[in-house]
């Protein structure tokens, strides 16, 4: 016979919640949000039939209790779907839902404001009463509400026996008590979309500027440089407006199957080997080495760098040389051959016999992970809040998402940078599982169509809300073909792309600002006598040098918000493929910036650009505006439509423009804003 | 102290799968698929570093075992994505789902054939004897498989010895004993997809004509037409090659406030009222109107119309007459107005006082949704399996999810229409919670531009693993403005148009087929004398009946796949607006379809179209093909590229061409497929 399997615990939810946005596989990670940016919220909220519908944007942090939700009414957009905005102010886990629910009270007063039937409306009113009554008593301690509510109820069941219909109606639809009802919702038949994660991560995640140097190399005289070098250093540094000053590895060089200059299989004496061929007999992953100080001299590096504003980012390689104390203290953690001998890393016919990768199938993986771990763990002790994470891809993704999740939970402001050059799914799942940052391939993104597709895929792809790009124009491992041809003004073409189009940008500093464009051989993308295994005291190659200008750029960077958060960037098209041209606009400031390089270092180009005044927030009827190039210092006038570009690489091949927009004062003057 | 909370209860599955395909909201609904139908999978599989990952799709009916998994490899498509397809061959909820997972195995080979020093190839091929013998174990109760495994194993193990490198390198990588080897691969990691629901239907829910008549107008001299009536029709209705007969309510019909003639709100006496007033003293929702008959006549019909392959659809209004035995029986589930009396339909101004909606969040929900079950029930143990559902966007969506999921787990083979022409998410919603087939707005798209939009949206948009369409031109209530104008031509192109367009398509059929075009009044779309209200004896209008055209359709339908499946549609462009062209096109049967219509009902047109041989499956290098218009007979040569059309309303305003292929044969003869 007839049974009811299967049934809801309450059947009467009539509302519903669905395809909530933003959302990164469904909840099952993190969407991510920084310090000074909103999270806006769009869901599809409606019931079966006619009836009003509300919608709230509910969210808590994650160590706050678990039924206790913030909340906000959702703006509907038509069609069922509704928004909200959210500004987090708080680094660490968030939690965001919507809720729905059918609204008796909203459903009454539309229906009443379309009756005509008086004795209809009459019995309206009887049951606005009631309605009115239930809110009353949802109102419990709002007290003023509480008797405003009873008061209206009583009229609305009483004035019907005199008041003619219309008096009655226009007392039903009183706009006051609609706001009184309205803030005591009948919500016993919620629907409740499953929270959703979200990340916060500090300012810096989105936006600053990396500076790489080898430590190493700061000694003067063939000295092996120090942290106090560096720390030498750190005025310059911050004086070129970068926020973050990154370490390579800072611990003692395997000797055994040490690399020599240029990578050579066998290292001569006395030569330093690669900082990522980690380990040796003075200690491992949490020692220093020791020609570069002791742990006080980089504790005292941190400080002093963070009084310079500059956070110091330490690259996390998990990786040892052959003589690492793990290789015999935790033989349990790497692979054996048949032979006996430990499982260096190969790509065959490729042997890299200076490393020894974990094993992360290895019965004692939880003992691995936590000696990992513990890892991370000494050098936040130490003050480090920045890792920068030496080939993430080739470890396990599930270690990963379990380490992050574990550190940031007691550490909410770290920021962990992934250097993956790898498969693009490889590198967005390691977004997925926590990387607040991620390299990308606009390294090797050259062309105008290139960078155009690849910066659109970036901040309009399915990764915007996970996958936060840090552009590098060149590494210690990567000196692009574009650098070694281009001369200078190849090198200012990638700095001000890297700088405007990327929040968040970083250089391998003494290279690129002494422009070192020298290949290890031709068609190599190594550096000849690469820093990764030799000390390069004083920089790399002669030049006039870059550093005034990126600290020009830097100082636009941090003028302009418009280049501070990664929407609100639009190409601009222009007839000469040589030149690239982008707005960014920033909404909440109403700043704008207008960029334009001649991608080609060797030819002045021209061209006509199309000017859309709604890629700087203008509106259809906008006039002219100041064009203030931030770089050269000239000021154009330019008009919505077309608008000449001339760039001379001998001189100075890109622009990047403040749009200044004319407003008319009260007192009708034009002035620029 | 280091700890290690939120640990992995395993973390060695170093493989991820996800952005699996198709998913309707992440698993929450099913994807629908029919018999004939397959279903392609795919999913990205990848994991850390450069190890080979393998990938299965696997899958089980809901009725199997939870354990019981069949499965099928996956190939890969580059850049991590994989997929398979698979063939569900009987009706009612399947799972699938992926699981990939790190193979050691194909890793070992994959880089013995890169290896070139012979030291190392000693190496791997002791490690390769250990991966076989791990294998053989694998193998288990499969004999000649572990022997053969064993066998290599042991010469992996003992040619180093004597063998030279290269041939114990071509011993390894001998291709048969990785195909033995890859029958038994080491899964013990294996990362696997949540399981995801697909509702798989009879083929009827994808492909089927569908005719609607009102029983009660067939009889003769003004005698209340019968169910046995409806069975002396059944010939000619099976002969117009209809697969589903569609009956409104077949219920007694409330006397209380009953409708009359046009929709007036006091009916004369003897007037029949509407079918949708459902419930009188004769009974309820499983009762049948006595002038139609008994239930065992009603059996009779449905029992004839299996005979004649016709299903007969039953018409579902989940709403009561004032005189439903309910009403009084059961109270409980009806809202009151605060005067007592049993709250009707409104939309206010407008009252539906013969209509009473039952409550959906009333205290017997429970109740309700059994006795609401019931109905449908009732109908099954007739023989009924198909069902169209009056207005389920006014019901309880819970309800509709719990009620067919119920109701299909018990006879997989229902089918149930979705009658809302509603809001794009509440008729997407009905979609996901089980509805087989959904009413559109087909009914108001005419346009070449409305036209293309919205079958594209129905085709390749986010329902199309969920939304089946069924197209209606004309329905009881709806007379749409461009049949009301435009005359037979008119009539022909919306008739064309939802056959060939649709796989699933449905007329009002004595309507339609006499081009009754007379509305209400002008401006109405409702019918003049509709027989919603009235008897309408021997049809509604005069005309030379599109019987005969009907029919060729139908018959044009049920010869060519392409017509049958929801795939495979291409608009051709033409050179006028006025004219629309679409291929069909079903790679499994190499069958093409190419219609045009002229949109125009009052002009003849001709224009220019640009065929492209790779909507009907040709390649680049395609030469000419016949184009057989199966409606008009002729037969014309078209070239890829421009071909010229003209078609004449007065004549007839459309092709159906199928396309036949030149083929050339062993014997060099051309013949068309």
């Amino acid at each position: 016979m007839d049974h009811l399997p299967d049934l809801p615990a309450e059947g009467r939810i009539r509302a519903v919640v669905s395809d909530l946005t933003p959302a990164v596989d469904g909840g099952r990670f993190a969407v991510k949000r920084s310090l000074g940016e909103t999270l806006t919220v769009e869901a599809s909220c409606f019931a079966d039939g006619h009836d009003a519908v509300l919608a709230l944007l509910c969210w808590r942090r994650d160590d706050e209790s678990a039924t206790t939700w913030h909340a906000v009414p959702m703006q509907p957009l038509g069609n069922d779907r509704w928004r909200a905005t959210l500004r987090p102010d708080r680094c660490g886990r968030w939690w965001y839902s919507v809720s729905a629910w059918v609204d008796p009270f909203r459903s009454w007063r539309s229906q009443m404001a379309r009756r005509t039937d008086d004795a209809d409306i009459r019995l309206a009113a009887l049951e606005g009463a009631s309605l009115a009554e239930a809110a009353a008593v949802r109102a419990g301690d709002a007290l003023a509400d509480r008797n405003q509510l009873l008061r209206w109820a009583e009229r609305l069941r009483n004035d019907g026996a005199h008041a003619d219909a219309p008096a009655l109606k226009a007392l039903a639809l009183d706009d006051t008590m609609a706001e009184v009802a309205g803030r005591h919702p009948d919500r016993r038949w919620p629907a409740v979309h499953a929270p959703m994660p979200l990340d916060v991560d500090r300012a810096l995640a989105r936006f600053g500027a990396w500076y790489e140097l080898f430590p190493r190399s700061l000694g003067e005289g063939g000295r092996h440089g120090r942290f106090d070098d560096v720390i030498a250093r750190l005025p310059a540094i911050a004086a070129m407006g970068f926020d973050v000053l990154y370490l390579p590895p800072v611990h003692p060089i395997g000797r055994v199957r040490r690399k020599g200059r240029n990578g050579v299989v066998v290292a001569g004496r006395d030569e330093p080997g690669s900082p990522w061929a980690i380990g040796a007999a003075e200690g491992g992953h949490t020692a220093v080495h020791p020609q570069l100080g002791t742990l006080d001299d980089f504790r005292r590096l941190v400080g002093e760098a963070e009084r310079h504003g500059v956070d110091i980012a330490l690259d996390i390689a998990l990786q040892c040389a052959p003589d690492h104390p793990w290789v015999t203290d935790c033989p349990q953690w790497f692979r054996r051959r048949p032979d006996g001998s430990v499982q260096y890393a190969e790509n065959p016919p490729k042997k890299y016999q200076d490393i020894y990768p974990f094993d992360f199938e290895c019965e004692d993986w939880r003992g691995l992970w936590q000696a990992l771990a513990g890892i991370f763990r000494h050098w936040i002790a130490q003050g480090v809040k920045v890792f920068r994470v030496d080939n993430p891809h080739t470890k396990s993704f599930a270690f990963w998402e379990w380490l992050i999740g574990t550190l940031r939970r007691e550490h909410p402001d770290l920021v962990f940078l992934s250097e993956a050059f790898t498969r693009p799914q490889v590198m967005h799942r390691l977004a997925k599982l926590g990387f607040n940052q991620s390299y990308t391939y606009f390294t090797w993104r050259n062309t105008r169509a290139e960078l155009t597709d690849y910066l659109e895929e970036l901040t309009a792809g399915p990764g915007r809300d996970y996958f936060r790009p840090n552009l590098w124009p060149n590494t210690p491992d990567i000196l692009p073909e574009y650098l070694q041809s281009g001369g200078r003004p190849a090198f200012v073409a990638r700095l001000v792309l890297a700088a405007t189009l990327g929040t968040s940008y970083g250089i391998y500093g003494p290279a690129f600002e002494c422009m070192d464009a020298r290949p290890r051989e031709p068609g190599s993308e190594e550096y000849l006598d690469s820093e990764k295994y030799q000390l390069r005291e004083g920089g790399h190659a002669d030049g006039d040098g870059l550093a005034p200008l990126i600290a020009t750029i830097n100082r636009i960077r941090r003028d302009n918000p418009a280049l501070q958060f990664p929407g609100g960037l639009r190409f601009l098209p222009v007839d000469n493929e040589q030149l690239i041209a982008y707005a960014k606009h920033d909404a909440a400031s109403g700043n704008a910036v207008v960029v334009v390089v001649n991608l080609d270092p060797h030819h002045v180009h021209t061209g006509w650009l199309e000017l859309d005044p709604a890629a700087y927030g203008g509106g259809d009827d906008e006039g002219s505006v100041q064009m203030h190039d931030l770089l050269g210092g000239e000021r154009y006038q330019w008009a919505p439509g077309r608008n000449f570009v001339r760039l001379d690489p001998q001189r100075l091949l890109a622009h990047v423009f403040q749009v200044r927009r004319r407003v008319r004062s009260e007192r009708d003057f034009d002035y620029y804003l």
